[in-house]
């Protein structure tokens, strides 16, 4: 009996040994916890500084894991079945979770706290997330922003504050119409007789669609609706609207609702459509703290327009958070796998080498965990600038003009910022989760491993409180208007403040300094900001002084221009952000290494944008050609780091929810182990074997044909 | 009664009529299938003999519409419950399609027949697609590849040729290795006692995975196992090995299978994994077309090691096609829905704006649908050095190894080339379905407008029969490899033969010309790709020779630029085969349209690589504002031929299978019909309500503690 065999009989005996066979070893089932433990060992800064550094601090990263805790331990959140659940199970798990998420939302100390609780758990159950996200962030963040103080206090005591006889929904978009509000169809007639409005759906295209809610779980609506009075249209306001009576969740007169069924992912949450036939709701349901209508129809419309649509900005802001939330868990994911995984020999007849030692793979993997370091330093500053404007404007009096002038200054600031930093996050996002995906090759594709499931929950982010592509767009023509104001001498936001240097900036060149230096690398990018707007702003010009456009015209004409500035502004803001953040806030112990990390992140996106850098000339070719020496060689610094990097992120195992991407790294038998007990099968035939395959495999043909039977003798 | 509230009682006898309210028209719902018409009015072409020039001629249409009327008929192919079936359910049907496609698979009359049918089978459902592929894909193309003529007669007459009472699968990947083929640890240990070989699982990384067919179906597998004869091991050889007992189902002994379970798509496929104990199997059953054992352990090796691993060159083709195919389907929905919908109007008062008239809306969907177009082109020219190649091959005896050597690099020069249109037409694809959908906003996203489960189904592409990543690694150097060639004075394959013209090509520029010239387009790709290639060629140089590395480390260490040039490359093939296409088979009716579609592609290229053709110089940044303009341009030229140049596409509404894509336009109407036939529901409350929904919304709180009551009195 040769050596070779008597080894693999032994090993019949121990299937999880390692191999020798022809005198090479194969230990690919006993080394990838090693090899990880190994990339462990070699963190050189203090991994729990990192992560206070994330979090905010010590206070809030323990407040976290508070809260983590809770949601792991609780069996009600227990989630091994959560890549094979249908549709309808889903429905059912999440509903029981709603309740749970409510008694977290209740205990809850301040409105960052509701943020942080929600934003955990929406890393375990988006769908669910969703699911109590429309009551609390869309239906009484409604009623708290467009309703009078009254009118809040008289929802919160129908059980609007604790989801008691209570539960809210958005009926915003309809089948016929998204993104523009203001042309929705859905008609609130008056009737001064009864002193109450109409709600009509005047044909199917108005019907509301997408209703997050409406299906199954919502007595009460939101509705958007055209104001008509004495035959005159006031456009969209915002109406209470009772869907089902409480007492047995029959559906009031008039309302229909249907089930939107099944979307690419969320099928947690239960997306509806609602139809109104005349249905009758008193005056009073009409918001009206901005917006006013006495007994006799009289209208009172508000000072701005603006203050009516501010229900989506929150959920927008909260968006770049979530960007950075989800990128953690599958930047994990995909890391520790490539830690662990080997894959071809560089030297024949060496073991084989890891794929995180591959330059390509280092490219796919960390400057995108670069830029999700990038991301949550602009997400914090985002809500700085959030909250701020909020408050003010909460305590600005709405009588009070000028004040409240001021106050919509600062939200429109917070909207164009917020819009470029949510479009770019969230498809930024999506992009990890689709290159981290590939990047585990196979094994991403096993619905095991999350990617699939976390994309298709992801990417409606892109889409919705806001498309993406209409957001940047408009943050495109924010900027126009910035450059068109300084023009004519006027102040612009801080956000864009750089523009104020663009006669400097317009001659900045790299000039034979460091290329590595911080200081330069952010004036390369304020540089090519500002003369892409300044270039765009010449364009806008020549079209509408020289060939007669209209504003409007020639915004449309540079519709490309626009996003591209939008793009390479938003860029330029994380850039700095993240620059800033770690001169604030970096302790001596992660100083070194999170620069590595921000180095590679800017350098990375430079090379993206290679052609502004070359157009503009603050870089040449050649060193253009550096920077993607340099992006090779910070790969290869962060490389060293990046279990480290990817520890601090402080997900549990239950968070990351993949098994190759579990802690220890022993993602070989995690994943086999998971795949089994997902799959019990004691004897791999299916039950349709009788019913359709063997009849299939063992089919007879019917006999031949033969003619000459029928034929006259 | 105002007039408004009486129009609207009016309406709540007839719901699909128009609306006027305060003078302003709302036709949402009636207006889509005429903006449609009125769209496909303005068609300047003859669409059929677009239709014609896209399938390749007349014949070749009416034979796919001759299939697609079958499969339309078939009852087996039913569709409108695609979207909501369960993974189990899925399987359930998919096998009965096996049956079906069974069929249609031996009516065909010959093996482009057999791709015609499955291509557009797999466009009604991937996962069936797969399900029989894996067999007469895997199966059966490898024992026709490895296998003598012997061994093919064999098990074609157990029943291979026909699936009766047989069913092959693919037993190639294992849970540690994938890509790797060579570092597969699955043994086959020859035993001269007995004239077997025994097929052994190591250890449990060993085992196969992904294995598709495995789970439920397959009788038998083509399994990769390292061949260890007396102790030594020739590395990794294939085998049949029978899985199952054919009368019953159940598995041999030895034999160990499970269900790999949940994926991201193609949940019809029965994906598994198998482990080996000590199966016995005859030494006839391995594969000896190449190489060979006799009863004493005598191996011979195959003259040229590449031989073997033949198997997958014929799918990676046939998904440069695939991906074609896939991406008419999202863009005639998507395009379809963005000449039928409106949204903000660009001037007050006036209608709202088809989404198709926005300029950043065509530059999403217009430039990808000249993708598309080249795509096409690209694919055909791939499938004819395929067939060229692989005829050549199986015509070329075994014995003679300068005519071997010969066909060999027919088909080395085939794996570079298919690799590159693979990976990015694979890659391009993914992206076609991801803007598509974003372009459709919300309704992108509800699983019945295909995007979401088409993604899923679509992706795997990337990563199957060969990474995309690693592919254009490859690719990558081969394209170094051939510049070093050039170098020495030696000739290059067809597909690089521009190189040949690098000193021309270095000094090309625009210099005047005509930027919309074809010629000069051309001119300009050829010149930045042989530039690229030709800069990467000098960095391998300077690090070989210079800096003293290996080619391995130097190949390793430009892994950047090797990415860069084989997308660089791909895209001047396809731009180039693409005009090359007009050129020769174009008829002049359809030529005008066709050139202007291929322009808006080339130009769209260059945009996306500006900093290439600004960094060799061939347009300034002048031009490239110029070449931004012209997109524009060429974005609203065939944004008027836009639906014209999806009907060629000639997919019935069946096979587009998504309510906002049909022929007719009629969006609305058909989305919420699908919607509420999907999901009928009479009283809109789920069946949980008692269980979770009612106890949540009345639940009590427990008595307030009062402490009082334990102290003491």
């Amino acid at each position: 009996m040769s050596s070779a065999s008597q080894r693999l009989q032994q090993l019949a005996l121990n299937p999880t040994a390692n191999v020798v066979i022809d005198g090479k070893k194969y230990d690919t089932y006993t080394e990838p916890p090693k090899a990880l433990g190994g990339e462990r060992a070699k963190t050189k800064f203090d991994v729990r500084e990192l992560t206070y550094f994330l979090d905010g601090g010590k206070d809030s990263t323990e407040k976290n894991e508070t809260v983590m805790e809770m949601i792991e331990r609780d069996p009600i959140f227990e989630n091994d079945d959560f890549y094979d659940l249908s549709k309808d199970e889903t429905r059912v798990v999440s509903m029981a979770r709603v309740g749970k998420i409510c008694d977290y939302i209740l205990a809850a100390e301040s409105e960052k706290d509701i943020s942080r609780r929600l934003s955990l758990i929406g890393l375990v159950d988006p769908g669910a997330y969703t699911r109590i996200g429309v009551h609390f962030g869309l239906f009484l963040s409604g009623v708290r922003g467009g309703g009078t103080a009254e009118q809040l206090s008289y929802w919160i005591s129908k059980g609007a504050g604790n989801l008691k006889q209570f539960f809210g929904c958005f009926a915003m978009t309809e089948i016929g119409h998204g993104s523009n509000v203001a042309g929705l169809e859905t008609t609130a007639t008056f009737d001064e007789a009864t002193d109450e409005f109409i709600i009509n759906t005047p044909h199917l295209a108005a019907t509301k669609w997408w209703i997050g809610g409406a299906a199954h779980t919502a007595t009460h609506t939101l509705c958007y609706a055209r104001l008509i009075v004495k035959g005159k249209d006031y456009g969209v306001k915002n109406f209470v609207v009772p869907l089902r009576n409480i007492h047995d969740h029959s559906l009031k007169p008039g309302i229909a609702v249907g089930d939107i069924g099944k979307k690419f992912g969320r099928d947690g949450i239960d997306n509806g459509w609602i139809q109104f036939s005349n249905v009758r709701i008193p005056r009073q349901f009409m918001l009206m703290k901005y917006n006013k209508i006495d007994s006799q129809g009289n209208v009172t419309q508000p000072p701005l327009a603006q203050l009516a649509y501010g229900a989506l900005i929150g959920g927008r802001v909260s968006m770049v958070s979530d960007s950075f939330q989800v990128s953690k868990r599958f930047l994990t994911i995909a890391i520790r796998y490539a830690a662990a995984r080997r894959q071809f020999s560089a030297v024949e007849g060496t073991p084989e080498t890891k794929i995180l030692d591959y330059t390509y793979h280092q490219r796919r993997l960390l400057p995108r965990l670069a830029y999700a370091y990038g991301m949550r330093a602009a997400a914090e500053e985002l809500y700085d600038v959030y909250y701020s404007a909020t408050d003010k404007l909460a305590s600005t009096s709405t009588s009070n003009k000028a004040e409240l002038q001021a106050a919509i200054e600062d939200v429109k600031e917070l909207f164009s910022l917020s819009a470029g930093l949510k479009a770019f996050s969230t498809w930024g996002a999506a992009e990890i989760i689709d290159q981290t995906r590939q990047a585990c090759g196979g094994h991403g594709y096993s619905g095991y491993n999350g990617f699939g499931q976390g994309y298709a929950d992801w990417v409606v982010n892109c889409t919705w409180e806001g498309d993406n592509n209409i957001l940047t767009l408009s943050a495109g023509r924010s900027l126009i208007q910035s450059g068109l104001q300084l023009r004519k001498g006027n102040r612009v936001g801080s956000a864009v403040g750089y523009l104020n240097r663009l006669d400097s900036l317009k001659k900045a060149k790299l000039n034979g300094r460091d290329i590595l230096d911080p200081k330069v690398i952010q004036e390369a990018w304020e540089s090519v900001s500002a003369q892409a707007i300044d270039h765009t702003v010449d364009q806008f010009v020549n079209l509408t002084e020289k060939k007669g456009l209209t504003a409007s015209q020639a915004f449309e004409e540079l519709s490309q221009q626009r996003f591209e500035i939008a793009r390479i502004h938003t860029r330029n803001y994380v850039v700095r952000a993240f620059f800033d953040k770690i001169a604030h806030s970096a302790t001596p112990g992660i100083k070194e290494t999170l620069t590595e990390v921000a180095l590679l992140f800017a350098l990375w996106s430079i090379e993206n944008d290679s052609s502004l850098f070359l157009k503009y000339g603050f870089f040449n070719s050649e060193d253009l050609d550096k920077v993607t020496e340099h992006v090779n060689t910070y790969c290869k610094k962060v490389r060293e780091q990046a279990i480290g990097l990817t520890d601090a992120f402080n997900l549990s195992d239950f968070f990351i929810n993949a098994p190759i991407g579990n802690f220890d790294g022993d993602v070989y038998k995690h994943y086999f182990n998971k795949v089994v007990r997902r799959n019990p099968s004691r004897d791999a035939k299916p039950h349709y074997y009788e019913s359709s395959m063997r009849p299939f495999l063992f089919r007879e043909e019917d006999p031949e044909i033969d003619v000459s039977e029928l034929e006259e003798d």
